[in-house]
């Protein structure tokens, strides 16, 4: 029996998208308001979804408090009221997209969630705008 | 033409999760604030998903005032307002939590809906934790 | 300049409305699905709102997060995971009612915010019955 | 590394269910309420999701302010504030349950992504029925 | 003890807004997409609040399932799945703005709610746009 | 018959909290995270509403695209995808706490609104923070 068990959290943080390599030019066309280079910022929402087997002992997943720790040690205490561009090393030389954000989250929590369960993320930057990555 | 038409309800249910063969040492580790012997509840929100082709005739899967009325049967009568642990035969060897709860709300719908239909259903017992189940 | 600062939380609660000197036929009457003896339970939202003058110093009006502390010390810590009617002192002799549950937050609020702050609060039983009370 | 990014939309429109091979009594027993010849209406929410692969150029999947072009001249211009039965072209000979309004916002959106993108669409009629569509 | 009630419900309808007594030019310039004459429609979300005191017997400032009852009978069944302009009585001769609905709403609850008992609505077009009534 | 219109737009935005006389033990102090000197960010949702007598001839209190004009151009254009610190002139001395933010915003709308109506903001910092003000 096959489950999916979902926690959904969240993270404010500042970011700018540009590439360092384009000129002003380059970079207003593509990335237009995104990029201010004073930053501006989102409240993020994150679903972080994993899938295996229920535990006929608990009748768990996952504990979801387990779950949520992971979430606040790689996500949350990282990212949450920072800039990503300065303060996460990932983003250094990375542009901040909704879509690399998410990648950089998948890998973070791929490495401490139980390898015989699947991991998938959602993250929404605005209610309009939101991506899904399953490491595939 | 394969599509998937969905439906939204929802419950209020009383739960407890614990195992009466574990002592209250080990219910206390493992479920924590959720073994109150006092119970406590949640307002579930249920997504039921079914998918299959679109009967060309009406332009409809299935209406969904049917699919309504098989989870008031199924669901709302049996589960709502009540005590899953004390009121609901399944959970009386079961323990109700999110996933077992999703996974006994699916083999009812299962044995209602026509067959040429896949059923899946997402069970949300608070907006920040849920659980998807799909029979496989 | 006179504002009003929000903090939005949520606790999960198992209640029963009934009350003791009626009989059951009375209390089915007057209460129906609500006065099931084995309880049913709800994730109520709470918003808690403060009005007063904007401290020019720090440009709140309170800390949230010191409002959030005493939600939490207030509210939380004796309602969260609780059954309302059996572990809450002041629904011993009280049915839990969404009326009389935001009127007792009400006042174990009152008791610990600054006398100059005014204090409102809204609370959520389901996403479609809920209560305000400002203490009038 | 295959990502899906989400653009959600919304318009308003008036519809009516009926079929006029069919004599009255058939359609108010198939389409009920829906069936009203002065029509009714809804807020439809849409969700667009597009899958490939990101542009290791800009960590874009797609620019989602060109997928909100495409849903703008697809979707929201000839539908949003119309009458789809009597202003919409496909609606003319086609019932416009939720079914055939995603499978006719996917047929017309999918001319004008790129064919390296797969694509689907969620519907909402209301937040408690909707339907999901690919494509498939 | 002054305590507010309030019960959300919802209803679809089309409409249309348009004065007869002005020329098509100048219906456009007020009214533009609104003037559809082929109607549109909207998901209505209506809050009613009840206020006065809470009932020491019961509890309860008002038995939600009452007030429910009273919706039902003087906004749902006359306004759901309808077209107000054509469909409803009071907008014969009467803009169907959300002003207006509102307002006629308020008129019909207040006919029917206890007297003691205050009343006022809050009407949702969609989810940006909304109007708050009280008889003042 | 007065009634009240409200129309909701949002705007994403970076900034910190800090006072540049106060050293930087005492800004973390009481600023906390929210005092990462490179910036954090939120989505900011913002509701507007407005409070006066409906216009007979229109059924409007106010034509809603001309009072979302007035936020696009004294709120959107000026704050969305800023940095409120930097690049809104007046928080060039003034703390941007979302009360003061509030202030700031009602006091450019309240120029441009005609003054028959009154007007009152509501600033959403999160789903779960925020302020209401209404100039008194």
């Amino acid at each position: 029996m096959r489950i999916t068990a979902c926690r959904k959290e969240h993270f404010n943080a500042a970011h700018r998208l540009y590439r360092p390599d384009w000129d002003e030019a380059k970079n207003e066309e593509i990335f237009g308001l995104c990029n201010n280079p004073n930053f501006h910022g989102h409240n993020y929402d994150l679903v972080v979804k994993v899938t295996g087997e229920i535990d006929p002992e608990t009748g768990y997943l996952i504990d979801l408090k387990i779950l949520k720790d992971y979430i606040k040690q790689e996500v949350l205490l990282p990212f949450d009221h920072k800039n990503l561009n300065l303060d996460v090393e990932e983003f250094k030389n990375l542009n901040p997209t909704a879509e690399n954000i998410a990648v950089v989250i998948w890998q973070r929590l791929r490495k401490v969630i139980d390898k015989k369960l699947d991991v998938s993320v959602v993250l929404y930057e605005t209610e309009r705008n939101f991506v899904e990555y399953s490491g595939e």
